[in-house]
């Protein structure tokens, strides 16, 4: 194998598949970065054998100035050789593999050699049909993903709640997302309609890894298979492996009726919340108080050791009866910054019962659900 | 105690005198920041009993539209005062002592309520008289810091070796700093020539400090006790304890006579240097190899599980016979970054004994010193 190419453009692709690729893992051969050279260009591949990104340079791509010599395919040590080429004098640099798995990088003055693994070690990446896919624009996708991955469960006991739940269905899309305390669910209704049903459960931790991979794409066809979902990013591919098992049934979660109905800005109620929360969060129970009436509303956040906070509320609109709730306020922290800055409606039965927040136009697409604390 | 003031000009005063507070102490109070105000304005004090940081926000100051209502001092705990004063909804805020230590912040509706501390609890600043004054430009001694502090000693067993040695004679002015490995001199003419004789060891982490706020000052004034320095920038005071003992005479280290000079572009050579380290930070030994001649120069760096680099340097002047020199790099960074982008002298007498690097232009100024590493 021996390649040349323009620096910058292969750290562009460098820094995409380094995201797959852990610093420590049990298979030593994914600490490595696999390069292959063929006729066509050169595929770049990294993986943590549960998410997978490879991309591939063409030799028809200008900017990267490609220039395959030999073809031939290495693994690289990942980190360090992405340190290497970040700190090259030139603009281009050649790599060739020189003797066994012995490869040299030389660009200006600077000759590296360094020692590879043999590429026919390193895992296959997992082969999936193209009967069933989805075609989602990028943007809505980034969207989705961030207003429910907030609420994927970190903890291990019930590694079904690690991810988010994608179901499809005619071309009605739905992500779900719940740690048994909160729940954020959105709805979106695709533009094509030729979506066979499917449902998926994608760890939160590819799904993060995947949004930020999207700021300069368009589109993303997503394919499914039983146990991977491959997201094509024009010339980038990314794999995840799914969560297997059956995601608990959320709808039922959701209370449907409720007797108090208040809606707020969702700016100026996260920076109430963001205050109350410096006192909350100096408590041993991280707990924040909401009081509503109609002669105002306020949150209260105290620790005895340090000392209290009170603010009045501005409320936009408020039908139903008083109220006092507590919660955590770090849940509700991430419900609002999903909403941005709108008007938001927080629907309540009792003080015991979950809450829920919507936008105020457009309900049925976006909620965010938080189970209250119960205080004495 | 009550007072109103505006948000952004109390935050800038704030930020300044967090420095000196540290997040955890033996001595409870010095967590928190005092505050005194009487009939001029308000004064805010931290400090970790190492370094204090006193500043005076005046009533006659208009951005700050600073109004005393009442007179008084308390003691409120630094973090979090600092995280409310930060998160307050309104650009005023008031300040009372209500009962006892208990204090009131409030901002448009919001209203936190803490408990302060006895500011008669709060140790005293050192008195410093004014008869051994010195004024510094405040960039010129920002550079002299930065160009020196590099080379103090992180280790306690020569807790001397922590600091940099300041010393005055007639409008000479001098800063050394070694670590036993390396050192670091520079030599300043001061305009003013009302200097008194003076010797003073001030810690590297007080300096580097002191650095970060010299960025919006112009001069400082420098005063020395036997065992503190105060340095005034405007209306700022930055205290220093000083390190006790005799400084180690490091006149001697330095050689004066070389047997061969290579001038080098310092940001060039710091690539390479970079270039080259990064095989050595792989291996045991932290150590890269200079060789010299007349048919050329180069850097090469190894690590046996890793690979090995080699790279040609860019010798712009050569005077003297050929050599092999080994090094730590992370010491020549450091001394190569002290330059900055111009041409720099390095000085070599035997592969063993200390090498220098200087300024091609006004070589007296400024000298960085670094022992070899004997290798086999």
């Amino acid at each position: 194998m021996k390649f040349t190419v323009n620096r910058t453009a292969f750290i562009k692709e460098l820094n995409d598949v380094s995201r797959a690729i852990a610093a420590r893992t049990t298979i030593p051969v994914l600490t490595g970065l696999k390069l292959v050279a063929d006729a066509n260009g050169l595929t770049l591949t990294g993986s943590d054998s549960d998410i997978s990104i490879e991309t591939t340079l063409s030799i028809a791509d200008e900017t990267a100035s490609l220039n395959i010599e030999d073809t031939g395919a290495i693994v690289l040590p990942a980190r360090f050789f992405s340190e290497i080429v970040k700190q090259l004098p030139d603009q281009t640099m050649t790599v060739e593999i020189t003797s066994g798995f012995q490869t040299t990088i030389t660009s200006g003055s600077a000759l590296f050699t360094i020692n590879g693994l043999d590429a026919n070690t390193y895992p296959h990446l997992p082969e999936i049909e193209s009967t069933n896919s989805v075609s989602l624009s990028a943007d809505t996708l980034r969207q989705i993903i961030s207003q429910t991955v907030i609420a994927v469960s970190n903890q291990e006991s019930r590694p079904i709640l690690t991810g988010v739940h994608f179901s499809f269905n005619g071309n009605e899309f739905a992500a779900v997302a719940t740690d048994s305390h909160r729940l954020s669910q959105r709805r979106v209704t695709l533009d094509a309609a030729n979506v066979n049903k499917a449902d998926l459960i994608i760890p939160g931790k590819s799904l993060n890894e995947l949004a930020k991979m999207l700021e300069n794409v368009e589109t993303v066809e997503m394919q499914v298979t039983e146990n991977q979902v491959l997201f094509s990013l024009g010339k980038t591919l990314f794999y995840s492996r799914l969560l297997e098992g059956n995601y608990p049934d959320t709808t039922r979660l959701i209370p449907t009726e409720s007797d108090i109905q208040v809606t707020f800005n969702a700016t100026e109620l996260l920076a109430a919340i963001n205050r109350a929360s410096l006192l909350s969060h100096e408590s041993r129970n991280n707990v924040v108080k909401l009081e509503i009436s109609e002669t105002g509303s306020k949150i209260t956040g105290n620790s005895p050791d340090v000392g209290q906070v009170e603010e009045a509320l501005n409320v936009k609109n408020y039908d139903g009866n008083a109220l006092e709730i507590s919660f955590n306020p770090d849940y509700m922290k991430d419900a609002l910054r999903s909403f941005g800055n709108i008007d938001i409606e927080v629907s309540f039965t009792t003080s015991l019962r979950p809450f829920i927040l919507t936008p105020v136009e457009n309900k049925e697409s976006f909620i965010q659900l938080i189970t209250p604390v119960r205080t004495f």
